[in-house]
């Protein structure tokens, strides 16, 4: 089969993990025991995810003008995708500080620099379009709209990774998709209910296909009668859930790409992400397909 | 009068400060409100201490090969200081992670990259001495044994910054000088004492001039005939002590540099790393001669 081409909009970010005895408190000062970069954010895990499963991934984004930049460039183009990124002129790059301690346990610090303005035309949106599918996360709403609109207006696939946000502008990307797969506290945070199958009846208000990805208890979302529908989570013991939820949308892209319908792009994304999980480390460990594909062998 | 000249052979780090809403505990994301950089490290802001009273501050050391080190040496240059930096081919140099919350409080995770090797042959000796006093750190044994040698060779006063540490060949370094300023800490664990005169009594058997700083507490010393003698603090609400202890030895070389006595001119450091205590903010706000000279009018 020849590869499908997903294109993916919005967040790279650079991991920065630090390995300390224990975690910080007031007024201690730690010894970082090591220092590891590692290639994060949303549509840039997904874009990995993709390569990874064979797929023809692209990234599309912003970065800094700094180190961190070409780091995490470097980083996807190592993991096979096809990078377009945008320098924004004297800022930093989006990271992360990833503190982990010698029980695994970890607190993240998240800087995103305020000179990551809206601008989103100068998305490249031809070759944006030339896809089978588009996705996009939420971290940059302005660019999500511009390259959903252009994709759906062009009879594409387009998904939003929608993550929890304070963005008062959230919804509209909402409304540009034509499938909208929410993490939970996404879908709570922008419908204001804690309850998944309200979450998901407010969403379907506005775009065409809506989901939840509920971690260890599965994916939700309601078909094309508008019925409830639920998927149990693929059983594995999870010993690293960070970016699974990326994972999940790259699978669940590159599934639509390939014209599966979405109860079996979901299940395809699920276990995926589920394999995902049973793995610590980076990209490098993100499923490939046949690893996928053997698991999907079995019921679950 | 002449400005003279003190060379400080040592640290440089980056300190990357991160505003937070509170201390991270295990498992939390945190968003951070603000990054800043501001350059610290022993020798740099002993440095960068002399340049603000006035004298001429020469750095030499070593930086990694990133944007840090880019910021580290024009951090210093901004500050004054006469910049010679060794890059040390694809690595990280060193900085720390300060998170601060919103009262203040602060949690700091210091890196080092163990790609700095011991190799000092490359430390410009001639240029070095060509110096009224060298002062040197203990976080780079090797290249504080081989300055404050060359230092002591052509009669120079070879001044020790002497903070906790864990590397073994340390008392190389305390052999090498002339003086010795430990830090309270410092002096208890290289020599297996809490009480700071019997560790000054152990340390005055490998060096000629020895003093502790002890915080609040003041500074002791042993005078030219052994005999403990002890100077209180200076009174001042202490507002930020982060590098007090830096400026307070970069303030005691550039005074033996004006031929001050030590006694002088602990006292002269004393004011000035006090004063630096009054005030947060970075190395622009370290003390200026005419700041220090008032408060020496007055006895304490």
């Amino acid at each position: 089969m020849k590869a499908l081409t997903v294109s993916c909009v919005g967040g790279a970010v650079l991991d920065v993990i630090y390995r300390v005895d224990q975690l910080p408190s007031s007024d201690t000062k730690l010894v970082a025991r090591s220092r590891v970069e590692s290639g994060g954010g949303m549509a840039a895990n997904a874009a990995a995810a993709i390569a990874r499963l064979g797929g023809n991934a692209r990234w599309i984004g912003r970065v800094g003008d700094d180190d961190m930049a070409n780091h995490i460039v470097s980083g996807l183009e190592t993991s096979g995708v096809h990078v377009t990124a945008r320098r924004i002129c004297d800022a930093t790059s989006p990271h992360s500080i990833v503190l982990v301690d010698q029980r695994g346990d970890r607190a993240i610090v998240l800087y995103r620099s305020t000179d990551f303005d809206a601008d989103a035309q100068w998305l490249p949106l031809d070759m944006i379009c030339q896809a089978n599918v588009v996705l996009a996360d939420n971290r940059w709403v302005a660019g999500a709209v511009r390259a959903l609109d252009a994709a759906r207006a062009r009879g594409l696939p387009a998904v939003l990774d929608a993550d929890i946000s304070d963005d008062p502008q959230m919804i509209l990307a909402v409304k540009a998709a034509s499938h909208v797969v929410f993490s939970e506290q996404g879908l709570a945070g922008l419908f204001g209910t804690a309850d998944p199958l309200e979450g998901l009846k407010r969403a379907a208000v506005h775009a065409p296909f809506v989901a939840v990805t509920l971690g260890g208890a599965g994916v939700a979302w309601l078909d094309a009668e508008r019925q409830p529908q639920h998927l149990r989570a693929f059983p594995v013991t999870a010993r690293e859930t960070l970016g699974a939820g990326d994972v999940f949308h790259g699978a669940f892209a590159l599934a639509l790409a390939e014209r599966r319908t979405e109860s079996e792009a979901l299940r395809f994304a699920a276990v995926t992400a589920a394999l995902k999980c049973e793995r610590t480390g980076g990209r490098s460990t993100f499923p490939n397909r046949s690893e996928v594909d053997e698991r999907l062998l079995h019921t679950w």
